[in-house]
């Protein structure tokens, strides 16, 4: 079930629980914006539902409340940041707003970041610079992490290390978002917390074999999550994950070498610019081409129309700016939680 | 069975046939030495087995012989080209200089190519970057080939679109070139001409079932090759490929849009000096430190030790290098066809 929320008021609940731990005003709006705005896309599972988990991390000191991050070196188009763990939508936003400017100026910019917090979804991001006709690429790694083992062996080394990217369509942008992992920590705690097994065997035990279940990761030996293409073809996942661990690592030169204990995320950030390359106009064209062909395909019988990734976000965010921003219940419990400790109310429903 | 052969003499035959087939002296030996190289990293299907497959194609014109690319943009970090139709190692190697070059001066600089011929063994071209310190991103597509279709549907629409990272490690470069697609174009057609099946369900029927059978791929309506992930995660495959058709045909404003109906290759390439970044000592002690906890983690029972993607290349390099480069029968049946019809000899097998 869900319940639909006006924006406002939510933005208002959200703003005000981060600000009342103690994050300045300007970073709690910055943060909320993103968080209501992955709401409005219906990933609501990075949405204001971040808060509960936000809060403690403000309290203990782990989110860095103040300040900003720090230049670790600036060669125009290459940059790398020390985000100094403070919330990863702020640093994010600083980070586009820089990289757009440049890729604007120069074609292209790219920009690796240590030590920034959690920065939640990664479309809510790349479709800031898509909006504005930009190419954006965004990996994630948490150098803390350990959940996905290299393929064909049975110890968890890697994050599961999400990647994204953003592109301009003709109505609205391509949203990319995947991972090198099958699925993600995220899935498996909710598997665990429900009691479910996986559809198909996507975790690993520490023997070796494939399995649905989501609590070989709190067995000892640990278990794993396999990589993409799983038993079959992991070596592709395995490929995807060194390579993320390495544009946001190797480049940022901070990483599992450190064995950071906090909860992190490095970051590799690349806007382009195609009015640098064959123009946005040409792109536009050869995408929506591909994407058109693609829509009005045969699909798979029994199964609904092929989609591009990007389109469920669209018209999710159409019906959030009329009807309210849709939330599922377990999001609405955890947030009536944290309000009522913090003395404030959960907004009223929007009644049709 | 394989045979070895001194490197000289193989060179010699193979650019003597291009040669003879009208690419000019210094064309033919760049083809030739990437060919060779690649042969000499054990990649034995990308090598001057290509050979057999590049005289037709300069006969009959498909692949230019003389000549040069054209710049379509430059704006420094970012660039078009059009390779009109030329050998692809060739304009590789030009558009591998001139991205090192600036990459050196700015920090990264990135390139998307049209009308490309054929561009060989990824692996081979990012290595000579990541040889010299650079991180190396190369995807192509061709925007005449239709043989993947978009997940949930069953249409072939998108190539299986390689695309591979090279970079520095300790003693050797990571060198990942992978696709989009569970296998490749060559793979199924190895599976047809030796009237075998795949392992494992790789392919899609025109009625939506996955299927051991490469021929499919020759039915009407045609079948198609699964993407990354297969029926059960594909989505994650098919989000690779429109990544890889975005950058190599979108950026280049060139592909389906103007329907090529000859056999060419789109290529995105990308070049990062992590000097630019974080350092080159600290990108190397990120890379090495994750590949070497890789390497000594627990295999699963009954499997070989976990590689790094590269350390096959570097072990059949020093081979090569050491006891000359090994060629399986096929590539010799087909070698010794052409070079008997040009009147040449294969050179002599290495006795021990």
């Amino acid at each position: 079930m869900t319940q639909k929320f006006d924006r406002s008021e939510l933005f208002t609940l959200a703003s005000g629980l981060l600000a009342q731990s103690g994050l300045g005003k300007d970073k709690a709006d910055v943060v909320t914006e993103l968080l209501v705005q992955t709401d409005e896309m219906g990933v609501t599972t990075h949405g204001v539902s971040m808060v509960p988990y936000y809060l403690p991390e403000l309290a203990s000191g782990n989110m860095t409340s103040e300040g900003t991050h720090d230049v670790v070196s600036d060669n125009k188009v290459a940059m790398v940041w020390d985000g100094n763990y403070l919330p990863g939508h702020w640093i994010m936003t600083q980070a586009l707003e820089a990289c757009m400017a440049r890729a604007s100026d120069m074609g292209m910019a790219a920009m690796a970041i240590r030590r920034s917090h959690h920065i939640g979804c990664l479309s809510t991001l790349t479709r800031i610079a898509a909006q504005k006709g930009f190419v954006c690429y965004i990996a994630t790694s948490d150098p803390s992490g350990k959940w996905v083992a290299p393929f064909g062996g049975v110890e968890p080394l890697l994050t599961p290390n999400p990647w994204a990217v953003g592109y301009p369509g003709k109505d609205h942008p391509v949203l990319i978002d995947t991972c090198a992992s099958i699925t993600t920590v995220s899935k498996v705690r909710e598997h665990i917390n429900s009691g479910t097994e996986f559809a198909h065997p996507w975790m690993l035990d520490a023997e070796g074999n494939a399995t649905t279940d989501p609590n070989v990761v709190n067995a000892e030996p640990r278990g794993s999550i396999l990589p993409v293409g799983g038993v079959d073809h992991g070596h592709k996942g395995f490929a995807m994950g060194l390579m993320v661990e390495m544009l946001t690592q190797a480049l940022a030169a901070h990483g599992r070498v450190e064995a950071p204990t906090r909860w992190g995320a490095n970051v590799f950030l690349q806007v382009l610019d195609p009015e640098a390359f064959g123009g946005l106009e040409g792109f536009v064209a050869q995408v929506e081409h591909l994407n058109e062909a693609c829509r009005a395909s045969k699909a798979i019988p029994g199964r609904g129309p092929v989609r591009i990734p990007g389109d469920r976000a669209a018209k999710t965010g159409r019906a959030s700016a009329q009807g309210g921003v849709a939330l599922p219940d377990e999001v609405l419990t955890r947030l009536s939680a944290v309000a009522a400790e913090a003395g404030m109310a959960l907004p009223r429903p929007i009644t049709d």
